[in-house]
């Protein structure tokens, strides 16, 4: 890895960024997450990624989905193609500790908080997606697109509800 | 605790509930959390919580904050005042093994990812807040309602994002 990498290990850091007193990475943690599944997507590499679900839109070719452990497959019920569905995932690959950012597309660094980097103190990433088939029993649903590597564990599916998730002055 | 309880303990399903096969609450989970501060509310016990976001705005009275620990301040970098945010929260005091649910508001059960009940494998929550104030150096964010109880733990804070979070065609 040289200097100039874009790829960041524990060492990296790009000019501008700060890394906070604590990582996550290398601490026992408060609570623990259960895999509920995973996200299946064509990109096989963190380089062949879309860089946000904008994009996901744009180069997916309908070959997404997400598979359901047997155990919460009859959590399921009640979800319906054309639903639109929030899903969190784990972005396991991402390091855990720089608080202040500066991502490629950006001139200033920003605050971990008003970036939706999955670099973060909790790698767990969220996007809003649309429903495209349901099969509770192969506990697979297919959705619209994802910007996630194929095999991205699942931690949660929540309904997307206007009246709470949609901003009430807008 | 009596077998009509509202409350309901390991032992306790209602009429309908299906149980998962696995209980997460009791496996040691395949990543970790750490908790980057906690939500202070006027809720001090479950009973006087808001039942969601909706009735939060009605019920609050501008006494709803974040706090977040010094290790992480420096993210709040590029929040603002009128800001809205997705917060991501741990319900500590819920359980985690009940598929299939049937809420009290509800005639039939429902699978839990067609709700946005607290019991669910990994307990996250998220809301959709405005930002009141911003104190980076305190680590203080006035936020307009929650519906969480005071000293519910923080696992992320995102900016709202209309281009991704939005539904594309509604």
């Amino acid at each position: 890895m040289t200097g100039s990498s874009v790829k960041c290990g524990p060492a990296d850091i790009r000019d501008g960024e700060i890394r906070s007193q604590r990582d996550p990475a290398v601490e026992t943690g408060d609570a623990h997450v259960v895999f509920i599944g995973r996200i299946r997507s064509p990109w096989r590499e963190r380089s062949e990624c879309p860089k946000n679900m904008r994009q996901a839109r744009e180069k997916s070719a309908g070959d997404c989905s997400l598979e359901i452990d047997e155990a919460w497959r009859p959590g399921l019920a009640g979800l319906a193609a054309g639903d639109y569905l929030h899903i969190l995932y784990w972005m396991h690959q991402a390091r855990r500790d720089i608080v202040l950012q500066r991502p490629r597309h950006r001139e200033t660094p920003a605050g971990v908080f008003s970036l939706r980097s999955p670099v973060r103190p909790n790698p767990v990433a969220m996007a809003l997606v649309r429903i495209t088939s349901v099969d509770p029993t192969a506990g697979i649903i297919g959705i619209d697109a994802t910007d996630a590597l194929d095999q991205t564990p699942l931690v949660d599916l929540k309904p997307y509800l206007p009246a709470i998730d949609h901003p009430s002055d807008r």
